[in-house]
């Protein structure tokens, strides 16, 4: 198909589908029975849990722990699972659609453009993103179970398992405890079985499937593809360069007291939560502003591009990095492992990464100016660190998301679903009739920059 | 001159005679008798203030009232004319060297690309560029003799008024008064002066040299260039988009005691002022923090190419935006008033902004955690907006650059440095033997991002 009428309508069906499981979801919390401990939740927190649900962010205005009955939970926990699939069929299908696109450039006639993922039709695309799903999340069941059962109880073990494996791959953050996985700072085990969760469904299913054909199915040794490559490199880089800063800058901070294995562990799993999982195994209020400000940077940067992790994605910022360093060496092309980055690519993520940080700034501005003008006593990092969390689907929060008025959460909520489903697609879905392509150029004129 | 050449020979050229100068304002500063009220400064105290100075930013960690004599003010207003000027004319010999720059991309080859200004040979363009300084500041300094001198006296009205007649139009941000503006608050002819002036300053020599040419010659009417229209509009629309957001912002907040009036006047002047000037009529130290993390913004925006403002620059920012709206529109090329901008100036402005916004991140994440690891109690906000403000060479403060520690003001100083000659020609400058232009091309392959 082409590319335009492709990529409208399948925004249309990837916003759309969100936003009708968001209100699915929202009216199951107030009309299914026997979901609430005691009261019921009012429709602007229903809205709130519905969509941090949906969108896998992890924020929540009421505990999980307590507020909600067992099948209560279980709501939550089906609405997290619909979403993540959702969200990793859709987007691989989206993918894989635009895999052989015809590049709008004028590259693309002299130099073809290897695609970065081969075309998958959308029926074996699905079965195959559920295979991975379904087996990721046993295998981490049953660790949580093996960790968990000796001291909960054979029994007891069984939901948070389930809970915490669906919700940890699904990098959605909701925990069955009231202070998400603090109570387990000093278990390692459980702090290592859920970041290899995370940071599996944080990967993205391209590069899942990738990995898979290299491991099983021997194909004739295909190169590793560039944004494979990219993603790997991104991936490890991060995780590395954040754990080493954290636990730098909590060594004598809010882990003085814990013994070395756990600042090791304490420090990783920071890491590896911040860029979308959304759990904690700390106090972010109690911790240095230099880990919350690193946390905000993790947060804005994100997982991979078609899994369940939210944010600008590893890729983006890698080729925004890599863009900097060809304008350093004054190079006009962007390489990478020997290969050209198309044109058009680099400008989409410079487009979105725009679009996405105005977003943001718009979004503290909002938040902070709500808070000052209605007379609240907040500071400027909580409020950041919150907006930050809510865009980019993380679920992290200094502890103010109790304490916001309700136009303040509405403001959160309309991130968390721009930031699940895009600030593209939004306006790609919003809009009614395309403008025609244009295929006359205007002149050119110069203009200085800095 | 090939482009590549002409590059690397002016950056080296820009960034030496800064840093010549730099160093001569500090030995002088350590040497020359007479220029302070009591003891010397420190060598790291004289490296801070002469770094200021010369990069026309501001902050100061020694009060220029009254830790100076009237010649060493006078010492410092002489380095700021000198690095106002340099900067005048060096960015506009790179600019009109660059003017018909061949562009290496495909484009130009079937489209021809209007520079940004004609060409104008060095000699012509430094007179014209010393001929509208002089005429501005002695304009600035008149007006302000006239409105300071009834109250002030006849004869101490001159060197306040010639101080910040030049500092304002260099956008210095020095202030013979230990508050800056703060006591001219209720005196909006004051601040409307040292706006004009700053906003003449902040406009840059292409545009007004543009517009000289419109007012008095009368050439055959030449449409005005796209880089001026930009300029123009990118400034009033963050001129009064800020004007109206501090007058939200501290309505009932710092401004409340004042006379309708000064609200408008100290707001515009708030709007003005943070995109580089850094004068303040207000304490920053006071206002919300929504007023704050504005005036960060903004700074990070702030004047425009060619001028002695500092900051991404107006049109990078502009540039920015417009890329987004292109694509948002899924448009190919992008667009401003009827035509093409350049796919190698979109490239260019993007790396820039990478580049900035990776420093700045670095800058607090360096000033936060140094302050944090040292045990200073500050909070993250007064750091953030310290970074922002030293190395987009702004010079506001909400009060930190006193307390901060010797390394964390070494940091400040690169950042001043940096900020000031531009991280593109720092790296070019540093570069010894350039790598020869490479005329093939890399095998082009794809990459997902978000
Ligand atoms: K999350
Ligand atoms: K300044």
């Amino acid at each position: 198909p082409p590319r335009g009428r492709g990529a409208l309508s399948s925004s249309k069906l990837f916003v759309g589908s969100f936003l009708l499981l968001t209100l699915a979801g929202t009216v199951g919390l107030k009309v299914i029975p026997g979901l609430y401990q005691e009261q019921s939740l009012t429709w602007h927190e229903a809205a709130f849990t519905a969509t941090s649900a949906v969108c896998v962010t992890g924020l929540i205005v009421v505990d999980t722990a307590t507020y909600f009955t067992w099948e209560g939970q279980a709501f939550l926990l089906l609405l997290i699972q619909l979403g993540g699939l959702g969200m990793l069929t859709l987007t691989s299908m989206v993918i894989t659609a635009l895999g052989g696109r015809p590049s709008l450039r004028a590259e693309s006639a002299t130099a073809t453009v290897r695609p970065a993922m081969p075309y998958i039709p959308p029926r074996k695309l699905i079965i195959s993103v559920v295979k991975f799903t379904i087996l990721f999340e046993a295998i981490g069941a049953i660790l949580l179970y093996a960790i968990w059962s000796p001291q909960m109880g054979w029994s007891e073990a069984i939901w948070p398992a389930v809970f915490h494996s669906v919700s940890a791959f699904c990098n959605a953050g909701f925990s069955t405890n009231s202070n998400s996985l603090v109570d387990f700072q000093h278990s390692p085990a459980t702090l290592l079985a859920i970041s290899f969760l995370v940071v599996t469904g944080g990967l993205g299913f391209v590069t899942m499937e990738e990995f898979s054909e290299r491991l099983w199915r021997k194909k004739r040794a295909r190169r590793l593809s560039v944004h494979t490559s990219l993603v790997i490199v991104t991936t490890i880089v991060l995780l590395l360069g954040g754990w080493f800063l954290f636990a730098l800058f909590e060594w004598r901070g809010c882990m003085a007291s814990m013994p070395l294995v756990d600042k090791l562990s304490n420090s990783l799993f920071m890491s590896v939560t911040s860029r979308t999982a959304g759990f904690n195994s700390i106090d972010y209020g109690a911790a240095s502003d230099s880990s919350n400000f690193l946390t905000i940077l993790l947060m804005m940067i994100g997982g991979s591009p078609g899994s369940t992790a939210g944010g600008m994605k590893t890729t983006t910022f890698a080729l925004l990095g890599l863009v900097a360093w060809s304008r350093l060496r004054s190079r006009p092309t962007v390489t990478f492992a020997d290969r050209s980055i198309p044109e058009e690519t680099i400008q989409h993520s410079v487009g979105l990464t725009v679009i996405y940080t105005a977003i943001v700034m718009i979004g503290i501005l909002l938040i902070t100016s709500i808070g000052d003008l209605l007379g609240d006593h907040g500071t400027l990092l909580p409020r950041m660190f919150e907006v930050v969390s809510a865009f980019n689907t993380v679920g992290l929060s200094m502890g103010l998301t109790d304490t916001l008025s309700p136009i303040s959460r509405w403001i959160l909520i309309g991130l968390m679903f721009v930031g699940r489903t895009g600030p593209l697609a939004v306006a790609a879905a919003l809009v009614v009739r395309r403008a025609g392509n244009t295929t006359y150029r205007l002149a050119y004129e110069d203009v200085n920059v800095g």
